[in-house]
């Protein structure tokens, strides 16, 4: 009815397609291409060696009393910053009511504050690469590892600790520098963060952008050749490279994503968890000393602190608390073609931290250390069948640090492995279900559907999918 | 390269499309027929005040001190039940980065269990038609409204409180009773409840469906006509309503999918809203008497108590709190064709109680006389718009009421209205963005984007555009 004209004059012009297909193209395309148009795969252990040569890097342990900055508080024995920002460590009391630990106490990382993980990426010979950067966080083992343009509090990029610029974060938080390929809110580790979400974010820049020392720019595929090393992609890397929207052919699934849906929705439903904070120094169970806060039976995990000495991060030094988890963790999906179409056992978990009572994890996520105490009904499912798996049903395995700015020595081992009827049945235990990589990455579209270790994993299932 | 054999042998059976386009398209059908299989819409007046005599209900206030089971708790002044379930009231403190209220404390209702909002439906002469029911709930000034087929807490279908059995439960709590066509957990009223959601559900029953009294078939046609009349569709009903799957033609929008994503999640990661519990008598500001608790200035809502005499509910007759919010809410969505395609202003809404920061909410939400003491910039924006829009302008108006289980008497003007570029530019004031119907719709799939409020103005979307 309206004419041409009306019409322009309402805006026509500014209307674009609310969706773009040529975008997953585009990223499909940069994982199948495993020669980058800057630095070769081969010549990346050299490069990223010679970051660690650039600069000088010592962490020491140290008393909780040598932390600078940091203090129990007076009144709940929370270990608190003086700013009052940054992070604090407090109390967390869950109760549930399924599970063979329906209540239990622990220490809980505090940062209400949404930081920002993004990957600037750009067209170079008519390839997306994307803009990495080596960099040091304290926790991790080999210090120096790959992680977003990005990787920055709200603190960090208003200068509460009043160090250096974020670089490359006006691509993140002004609009018009770039074009959005994924932002959203994702959750961190619900086992030791309360209620913590980052923005994921992946930007496609406008225009020259300068390369920065400590900065890369690698195609997708050469990525992808680095998730199969240990300890070189980090956590941050991960969860935003599971952001990517890679292309999905819309095919068939063991079930439509309503149905999926509705079995989260049933799963976030069914659940009666209570997570409530409680001060730090009234934790059964936990006790301070002088340099930890251990679990009475030696399990979990243990608050510890350091003091960083560096020249590369956004200030020259700093102590700081670190949660350190005891052992090395297990995280695997159990995968099946199910007529002919990959999909991967996810699991609804509980964490105590999440801010919705599940997330979709993966099949298998624990510490084996902290089960050998369980039998029977109570031992975690499909623990053991991924501890004992035929080498030959694993499709994928390499160790992986978790954020090493908030966790020391953090590292699971990632596997995808290959099962059967008989060990994974299509109509599975309560609370897991059967999911194609495609729905996932449909979900990770929005916050608070798969978890960090869950995305790790997706974004490796992604990487191997266009290898193989 | 597997065989058809190996296929069908890993469940080929079992597989199917992740999306089913029938589905929207039968939602569409019915909501373009308004002559129903059952009873006809002429006819329905009758049959709803048929229903209002069958049963007697009485509702009085009374003093708190009258409450059965309900009291206020000795430590901290919640006013709580005896069973510790149901619901209880207790205060909360809010402080926010922005706005003319950075800080303010006020009573919400706690209520963790997740209830089910359902509505059952099933084809008759080829066309879906949604199982309705009569039902009474004592903050309604009219008592009986329409709700969904079903409207359960948990303690209600576990039975807590020892009543009838809620019919229908069983399609919505057993798989293979229906076919799920929508299912999400929702959000309540951020500035009443804290952290409030309902699993809002659509199922299509397979079998025949015995018709109980109270119950009655309505075609979505039938159901939008009824929503042009004040108090006659209660919220419970217009929140599933809003999940329905309406078609949608992918078309063009302002902002694509994923930029509407991105700048709803940069508005969630810019605010800095911290909404802690404390104890109902430590609520400055607010005064508890021996009937209601009431604000000091007598601005917001009150917390008043009432006994119900029933004969149609789970049980035969109670005693409760509830919300009395003082005077009637003005809700509204701008409207504008961009390009010939209707867009509707959203705004990115702060609400004490909601899980995650911010939801989106109409353009404008307030209830006028608690906001008459702002002027300038202060004053909310658009607010004014609406409230003189040109009679001409305005395209849908009712009074509905809100959740007659918690809130007395708590109403709202609805209202779509027409603006110009003058009025609302394509440019809007920050924290409200322009979306299409549609967005909104691929937006309720998921939980917590949408706020209640603008839920019912999207059910009321829908319902008009069928008909014009």
């Amino acid at each position: 009815m309206l004419s041409s004209l009306v019409r322009a004059g309402s805006g026509t012009g500014r209307l674009r397609p609310r969706h773009d297909p040529s975008i997953a193209e585009r990223i499909a395309a940069s994982a199948a291409t495993t020669t980058g148009a800057a630095l070769r795969t081969e010549d990346f252990p050299q490069w990223l060696e010679g970051r660690r040569r650039a600069h000088r890097f010592t962490v020491d342990r140290i008393p909780f009393r040598e932390l600078d900055g940091w203090s129990f508080d007076d009144t709940n024995g929370n270990l608190v910053h003086r700013s009052g920002r940054f992070f604090s460590v407090e109390g967390l009391h869950v109760t549930r009511d399924e599970g063979p630990h329906r209540e239990w106490y622990q220490p809980i990382i505090k940062q209400p504050e949404v930081g920002i993980l993004g990957i600037l990426v750009k067209e170079f010979d008519g390839v997306l690469h994307f803009l990495m950067q080596a960099k040091m966080e304290p926790g991790n083992r080999n210090l120096l590892q790959l992680s977003p343009t990005v990787q920055a509090t709200r603190s960090n990029y208003t200068k509460v600790h009043k160090g250096a610029d974020v670089k490359y974060i006006e691509y993140f938080t002004r609009p018009g520098r770039g074009r959005i390929i994924a932002d959203a809110l994702q959750s961190e580790h619900g086992s030791w963060f309360f209620h913590k979400s980052n923005r994921n974010m992946i930007v496609e820049a406008v225009g020259d952008v300068p390369l920065d020392d400590d900065f890369c720019w690698l195609t997708l595929g050469q990525i992808g050749e680095l998730l199969h090393r240990d300890n070189v992609v980090n956590m941050d890397s991960r969860t935003v490279l599971a952001c990517a929207p890679f292309p999905d052919d819309g095919g068939d699934a063991l079930l439509s994503d309503t149905e999926l849906v509705s079995w989260f929705t049933a799963e976030r439903s069914r659940h009666e968890v209570r997570a409530e904070r409680i001060p730090l120094r009234e934790l059964p169970d936990w006790v301070r000393g002088e340099s930890t806060i251990d679990q009475e039976q030696g399990r979990y995990f243990r608050v510890v602190a350091v003091s960083v000495e560096a020249g590369s991060r956004e200030v020259t030094g700093w102590t700081q608390p670190l949660f350190e988890p005891l052992g090395l963790g297990v995280t695997a999906f159990l995968t099946r073609r199910i007529g002919g179409v990959p999909h991967v056992l996810v699991h609804a978990r509980v964490e105590g931290g999440f801010l919705d009572t599940v997330e979709l994890g993966p099949t298998v996520q624990y510490t084996p250390d902290n089960y050998g105490h369980l039998t029977g009904e109570d031992r975690p499912p499909f623990l053991d069948l991924v501890l004992g798996a035929d080498p030959a049903r694993i499709i994928y395995e390499a160790v992986h640090s978790e954020e090493g700015g908030r966790f020391l020595n953090a590292e699971s081992r990632y596997l995808l492995v290959e099962a059967d009827d008989e060990q994974a049945p299509l109509d599975p235990p309560a609370g897991f279900q059967w999911v194609t990589p495609a729905q996932l990455t449909s979900l990770v579209r929005h916050g608070h559907y798969v978890n960090v270790q869950a995305r790790t994993l997706l974004a490796c299932l992604n990487a191997r999918a266009v290898r193989s």
